[in-house]
């Protein structure tokens, strides 16, 4: 299965999200995604160090920007 | 609903968007976007630490260089 | 209208051009640009804390590395 | 054979990919890669100075992050 | 003229380019490039504070990678 | 001849490949490029200060990354 096929498999679950740049760790869960990894994501909290630093409710996220994404269980 | 459309739904609400680099947290009002993410905003304003620190106006942001874009309520 | 219009809107005027990177904000006449916002300034001038630092005459700029465009009146 | 035709070939061995950026250095079992290198990986481990330093589990990775990915003996 | 277009008159002649990357400014006789301003460049020298510092010669340039080019006069 | 052609020249040949970050100065064998210049590249060694640190062996470099490529005498 293709990446952007896993992507699609994890899609109305909760995924953690690791962007470019130290300070982004994202949670929420992903409502849509793309073949170039663009995701829609709900209830996206910001993880710093583990702990959940901000609530960005529902975000667009530019998917060159992405390093990786993993399910979270 | 595909990410690229989630932003089209956006059009004529006011916009927070993550750009890559610590400095820029712009504020707007969604003109238009392309698939690719590329912004049309008005009435821009850059946030530092979350306070307005420069009025940007009429811009056009790249959209590769997005980290996240969420709805402002 | 879309973002890559609003640019081609601002040929024959004067732009500001905030690429990736701290150092570099440019300004001069945009002379032409296409759908990856590559552009063609002439008169550029580089901008360091708002004064002008260095002529660069007539550039070519990549689109992917700019951050921001914005008209200058 | 081309470098994406190279990359298939080592789906089902273990891979190591150095990413963007100093922290992240991933070992794991390729699952699949498109054109874009775009990576699925299981059993997957950030690694610190060579040493374990998470384990991350299934994980999709964005292929224009990746700086070099190559093969564990 | 499109920008990639004006790069091509530059063919043949010294340009200046100002890569990603503070360490980055290199110039040399434009030979070839792309639409992706992918770029072939000539006894291309490397620049630090104006001053040579590196004879690279023939060298590919990615165009990504690439903030802005100008020409030498 | 273009960019990308000049690079297919020099499969079999000895290159030099500076990729975006200070670490990274890669020599090696050319195996295969493609027209993203995405590289195969065998016995690949990591260049720290001029001196080699790293022996990498088989690599596959992903394209967007690499700054510039050069070939070794």
């Amino acid at each position: 299965m293709f990446p952007n096929k896993k992507v699609q498999e994890l899609v109305g679950s909760k995924i953690r999200i690791e962007m470019k740049g130290k300070k982004y760790v994202l949670e929420g869960i992903l409502k849509s995604a793309d073949d170039y990894l663009n995701l829609h994501v709900a209830n996206t909290v910001e993880l710093l160090d583990g702990e959940k630093s901000r609530a960005l409710g529902s975000v667009i996220i530019r998917g060159n920007n992405i390093v990786l994404i993993n399910p979270v269980n």
